[in-house]
């Protein structure tokens, strides 16, 4: 399949996933490491599930501090191509930079903005559903990929979908956007098939983009566009730009205004929130363990569940169930799939206890 | 309370530990190590638990590739006080040895045998019968400190008590040792109170134990007799000796001919087997995590056991109760008290997996 013409990657690499220490920290966050052993990182794998429809057309917007190690990560990318952020603005200041620095560069260009550290294994089924979105985006709506859901999650927001949009094969208007429900509100949306997860994946011209966003914050819209057209003018504007999501800021109002139109995508997709979603991901195991590293350095009798061998030694289980070990050169994890959520206590607890070095 | 003249300590340090991996390894036995964090190895502990009686009459009986550690814990000794085995030739040969040394040094000497890798918590308690076992001792009798039963345990040897012994305040005949009971058998032993822990604790003339035992292996008292006489014989004599159990060699039919007296002994004891029985020798933690080592380097989230950080890196556990954790510098073992006896499992597995350098 060719590349998309005037398609362009624009990939927002934060987050420090804290539920997924002692592998992540600050310094070095989820979408610098190769979670699943695949040999890519999370930031290398979502630029290369996007480069057959984008070639070398990727931006990435990241913190100051990350910059060098994404450029590393991306030799193929250009310096130009990593922005890096001053300080965290939220997802529409770094999205809407990356707009900007695509508009300049390209007018007219669509962006497909997707974020650093999700799991999509299925990369041909998402690229099917984003030359649809595309295509959809190239007639001025805010498309968004809407992940068909395959449990009442609860920690998703939800898109909820209307009328088909004439002429392609899957999109729909997008009626709403709303908030992660409880488990009786997400049940009633898996039943009801009208709600697609929101998986924050937006298709959009990025000229169309910057001009919904001047409707509603248009301070906002003027400043990433003042930084694209003086790229020395950053560190000036940035700390003035609104804090904002880009659900809020565009996409929910966008909704109600009948603008935003939503793809279902028919792939699996997972944000790697903590140790039980990522042992999801791996390859099943030979025996009850789950390694991720070199199983020869895992010793396990009698026990099961997920054992990641960072720490270059070696790792002892005996006669324990769903438990999880996660060895690293200075720290060592230990818990269950089923508490795998509350590593974030671990995290607050060192930071608490001056211990940020660690964090 | 004054030593007690010609009493020696004779410390017999063996045994691997291998249920306490990765802690204890083949190079760095159990005996060397501070299990407990007391500042002093259970080597050590043994010794410092005799000096108030022997002063530095004191010998250790060690391998000969340990013999050089056991000298380092034990300035206090002089280096002819470490007597090398070449080889293990099991406890009869060890402790035979130390008895000719000592009878040569000191003709007439009371010995008692003590394992380098045991924890009394009470010394003032065992010092005492010990005080009254060497005053048995110096009628010929071979006397044996016998623990007193707390629970139904399996995994010990018993000794049967009988008749109280005339002008002694606790001492008693000894009827007969018995091997480790099944559980029933174990339960009415400790339900008669006619039964003791047998500790491997014996208290004798040296040349009365020597004596003894050229009745029923005389060349194996001969063996050591000669080295004794001539140390640079060790090398040719030792490969020959019979290798057999103090027990089976000359306590078992020592009782049998009415020679033993046991003195009951009132104080904790414990053979360190595993990790759950290193949990019990303990102080009593803080919170519900028991910590060996700097209780700064744990952090425990809704999670009770023990930890022990001895591999100078961050613990942190979360929603586990029963669990045991140990990080040493090239291994992390994760278990349960319930399974700490399975430890010995992956100590197998890694010398089946040729990895005999972590064991």
């Amino acid at each position: 399949m060719p590349e998309v013409d005037g398609f362009w990657g624009v990939v927002p690499a934060g987050g420090a996933g804290t539920r997924l220490w002692p592998l992540s920290r600050a310094a070095r966050p989820k979408f610098l490491l190769d979670l699943t052993g695949s040999g890519r990182t999370l930031l290398q794998g979502t630029v290369d599930r996007l480069t057959p429809l984008t070639g070398d057309r990727v931006v990435v917007v990241t913190g100051a501090s990350h910059a060098e190690a994404v450029a590393e990560q991306l030799p193929q990318l250009g310096a130009d191509r990593v922005l890096a952020e001053p300080a965290p603005r939220d997802s529409m200041a770094a999205i809407g930079l990356a707009a900007a620095v695509v508009e300049r560069a390209d007018p007219g260009a669509v962006i497909g903005s997707f974020a650093a550290d999700h799991v999509i294994p299925d990369a041909e089924t998402f690229r099917t559903a984003v030359r649809e979105a595309v295509e959809v985006a190239r007639d001025g709506h805010l498309v968004t990929l809407g992940v068909e859901p395959t449990h009442p999650a609860t920690g998703f927001g939800y898109i909820r979908a209307g009328d088909a949009l004439t002429g392609f094969p899957t999109a729909r208007r997008a009626r709403e956007f709303v908030e992660k429900p409880d488990v009786e509100r997400a049940t009633a949306y898996l039943a009801s098939r009208e709600y697609l997860w929101n998986a924050g994946m937006f298709v959009v011209r990025a000229g169309a983009l910057l001009d919904l966003l001047a409707q509603w914050h248009p301070e906002l819209a003027a400043g990433v566009r003042a930084i694209a057209a003086d790229p020395e003018r950053l560190d000036d504007i940035w700390p003035g730009l609104e804090k904002i999501a880009i659900d809020h800021a565009v996409a929910e109002p966008a909704a109600a205004a009948g603008r935003v139109v939503v793809v279902p995508a028919p792939f699996g997709w997972d944000d790697v929130g903590d140790f039980a979603s990522l042992s999801t991901l791996l390859p099943a195991a030979e025996g009850p363990m789950t390694v991720v590293g070199d199983p020869a350095d895992v010793t396990a009798v009698d026990a099961e569940g997920l054992v990641v061998a960072a720490g270059g030694r070696r790792v002892a289980v005996v006669g324990l169930d769903d438990v999880v070990v996660v060895d690293t050169p200075d720290a060592v994890l230990v818990t269950t799939r089923a508490r795998a959520q509350d590593v974030k206590q671990v995290v607050d607890a060192l930071k608490a206890s001056g211990r940020s070095d660690l964090t």
